[in-house]
């Protein structure tokens, strides 16, 4: 293990986070507000604190392995949210430090549960921050490192790999530097044309941009109490299509700029998620719309049941009323939802639809292997003729997913809420979607759970934006012995 | 597909179901009830149906391959329970046919749910045909049948294959007629001592027998209203140790005869098996202890304890008083020990405990990879090598069944019932086990279901016992073409 690289690059990353908290602090100056304060000294303090890192860590070497770019991962997600709570706290806005990390990890997860019980309370500063570390963790924060700093060797793959979800990481171009920068190109370019709509929809900057921040990063902090539900149809809409287009591999974005619309159309993974979008959207609609009398004009309930799909398949957890009273099938649809995720490659959490292609994939070539046992016939994905390692991967992430979220679940279960309210919970967080259901519906939140259940959903957010293995790993004794 | 050896095959078997049905007629005999009659014609009904399927479809061959034994052991189960629930309907002791077919399908594979209110109602032949398809159920019928049939080619391991639960099948013996032979003389002769003990207890002829059937085949039907909760400690001690003991490889107890038990000893499944019922009864002692006043004494507790341990993790379902009232803790626990189940090659259902295991080391394994990317490291499980078609077997196995678990969940949620009765019903009806929580927990049963709900929950009980693969492709029509 290379420690010096590992805390020279978390030197580095904080050093970044400072500059982030810059923003919010912009923003409490321009609205006059005291939580201004808190930001400037955590930024200073996080500069400082970065800066000693890089400065006594200077590596001997930059070569950077498997088990690095897994450590560094994970130690940077926990680091930066230690530093990140600070401003909530320090601003008094919320006066637990425990409640604090709980609500910045689930900025930087994309979760988007929250402690808040007013949330109109928060001053723009931090209602801001919020936001914005959905958008800093949609992409990656390593992404973005690997993206500016110079010098990085090509090595950083391994760091890339290790932060961006799903089963296969593929170099866009040739040099991972590049990769990094193309993909946060079109991030900010599609934030911002999603800003601009917003603003057409009469929403003033501020709105329109902590709205859009959630949705790229398809995290899911809203700004009113009610959520989405007082915004007219019309953002109803734009926030619909766009937390849909951002569940989408970038790597299909970037095949678009390079005119290769072919390609990027022939995706499975594509397709497999329209046609789940479209017909969840549809069987909830007819659901809806037959048994609840509320739901009598056709296109509210279509435009409710679209942005719930598409809110719960892509993670996102934006909602616009409270999904808990609906009726059982559809509330067992966007529960099997919060399962699947959307694609591999996006913002998106969950476990993603690539994955569970391959899993039906691999069901199919069992089946045929017990009916002709001496068969042996490949499988393919995406055109390609999926490897075996891959395919493990698949399926062992499959039950450490499984493992992961009955543990979470058994460790929520020391609290007195309900079986609903903790499985949904173990589920929502794990997989970074953000409301679950009953005591943690959309119209509650997470302030009920003990400090001891928030710090094991804490732990669960991340472990689920970091597909379990980096902070597995990084906590596992053998990655730290010295390599032979 | 050999359609004539399947055909054959599906006529001796109802022939010997005609055989078992006349054993609770003279139950019924002796008793002086009228059910009797219900049994006498179910019985030639379903002699005379097999007898002319063995006349009409004399086979050419007797070649059976693992297609043919698939698809005998999927239809084999439907056919024996559309015959099997009969007496029930005939009798008027179940009014509906659906209820009856949903009663003696849950016998048959080991479930032990019911959707009668007032068990007591019953006759005793009807009773003891309830437990009884436990006891035929839990070891197989087509083991049964291979067996005793002459002639049976030693390709029959196919229909033994499909049958027997669990990862990897063995042959005990060198000829599979033999295999089969020892594990019912194993199976009889433990059935019949925990008889014998029951006895001691004070319990009559017929109690101990139902009782010792819905043991051995880790069923669960009780004869009484409120479970076992009225029976003495003794014999609730002796339900305990005989439901562990069914939920133990029997190749292990083979062993034993065989006086090798160094060897079983060492099983790896056996010992994770101890572990994790004395762990669980321990943490579930304690929270009771400490958190309901109803538990003061710490025999009582440690005794209602081990006592459902034993019951969920064997799949059996016994109930020795409402756990839906217990603290959130000890149901999360039980409701993970209904995903493990005990050991493959027992009569238990659920997922398995070599598979548990098999699945832990692939993701140690996993864990390995990512760290040293070139590495090449074997497995090993029962000190033999797991080759990947072992493995990669488990984890299909995995992704299809949290798929079955996921689609039943589904189709239950067009019933009115909650989120957490349609799941545990969902995960219980699909591991076997009998019970789950809330509406459809120990204390209730499954009658406020509509006909849809119980049909569905009928098959997910076929599929759970039949570990999915015979039943799904028999239903495939891939199956069904003529090999090339």
């Amino acid at each position: 293990m290379n420690k010096r690289i590992v805390l020279s690059i978390l030197g580095k990353i904080l050093q970044i986070e400072a500059l982030f908290l810059l923003f919010p602090a912009i923003v409490s100056l321009i609205y006059n507000e005291k939580s201004l304060w808190a930001f400037l000294v955590t930024s200073v303090l996080t500069a400082g604190v970065g800066f000693l890192l890089t400065i006594v860590f200077k590596p001997k070497t930059a070569v950077i392995y498997a088990r690095e770019g897994l450590v560094i991962v994970g130690l940077a997600w926990i680091v930066m949210s230690l530093f990140g709570a600070l401003p909530f706290y320090l601003s008094r806005e919320i006066p637990s430090y425990i409640d604090s990390f709980f609500e910045i990890v689930s900025g930087f997860t994309t979760t988007g549960s929250s402690i808040l019980t007013n949330v109109e309370g928060l001053s723009h500063g931090c209602l801001l921050w919020r936001s914005f570390s959905h958008w800093i963790g949609g992409m990656g924060v390593l992404v973005f490192v690997t993206a500016i700093i110079p010098n990085m060797s090509d090595r950083s793959i391994h760091i890339i790999r290790a932060e961006m979800p799903g089963p296969i990481i593929g170099k866009l171009v040739p040099r991972i530097k590049d990769t990094s920068r193309v993909l946060y190109l079109i991030y900010i370019v599609m934030t911002a044309v999603e800003i601009i709509f917003l603003l057409f929809g009469g929403l003033d900057l501020f709105e329109s941009a902590v709205l859009s921040f959630g949705t790229a990063g398809t995290g899911g902090f809203a700004i009113r109490n009610d959520g989405i539900g007082s915004y007219s149809p019309y953002v109803q809409w734009v926030l619909t299509i766009f937390m849909l287009l951002f569940g989408i591999n970038f790597n299909l974005y970037y095949m678009c700029l390079l005119k290769r619309f072919k390609s990027a159309l022939k995706s499975e993974e594509l397709w497999t998620y329209i046609c789940i979008a479209i017909g969840a959207t549809c069987i909830i609609t007819t659901n809806l719309y037959f048994t609840m009398p509320e739901f009598n004009n056709i296109s509210d309930t279509v435009r409710t049941s679209a942005f719930h799909v598409a809110s719960l398949i892509t993670t996102t957890g934006y909602s616009c009323g409270d999904f808990n009273l609906w009726p059982n099938l559809s509330k067992a649809i966007l529960f099997i939802l919060m399962f699947t995720g959307a694609c591999a490659g996006s913002t998106a959490g969950g476990f993603k639809i690539s994955r569970v292609i391959i899993m039906f994939k691999t069901i199919k070539k069992e089946c045929h292997r017990l009916i002709h046992p001496r068969s042996v016939k490949a499988i393919s994905f995406e055109d390609k003729a999926l490897d075996n390692n891959t395919r493990h991967g698949v399926t062992a992430y499959l039950a450490l997913y499984s493992v992961c979220i009955l543990a979470v679940f058994l460790l929520l279960s020391f609290d007195k809420l309900s079986f609903e309210s903790n499985f949904s919970a173990a589920v929502s967080c794990f997989n970074n979607i953000g409301p679950g259901f009953d005591a943690v519906g959309p119209a509650s939140n997470f302030a009920l759970y003990s400090n001891f259940s928030k710090i094991v959903l804490s732990f669960a957010m991340l472990l689920g934006r970091l597909e379990i293995y980096p902070l597995l790993l990084t906590f596992s004794l053998g990655i730290w012995k010295r390599s032979k």
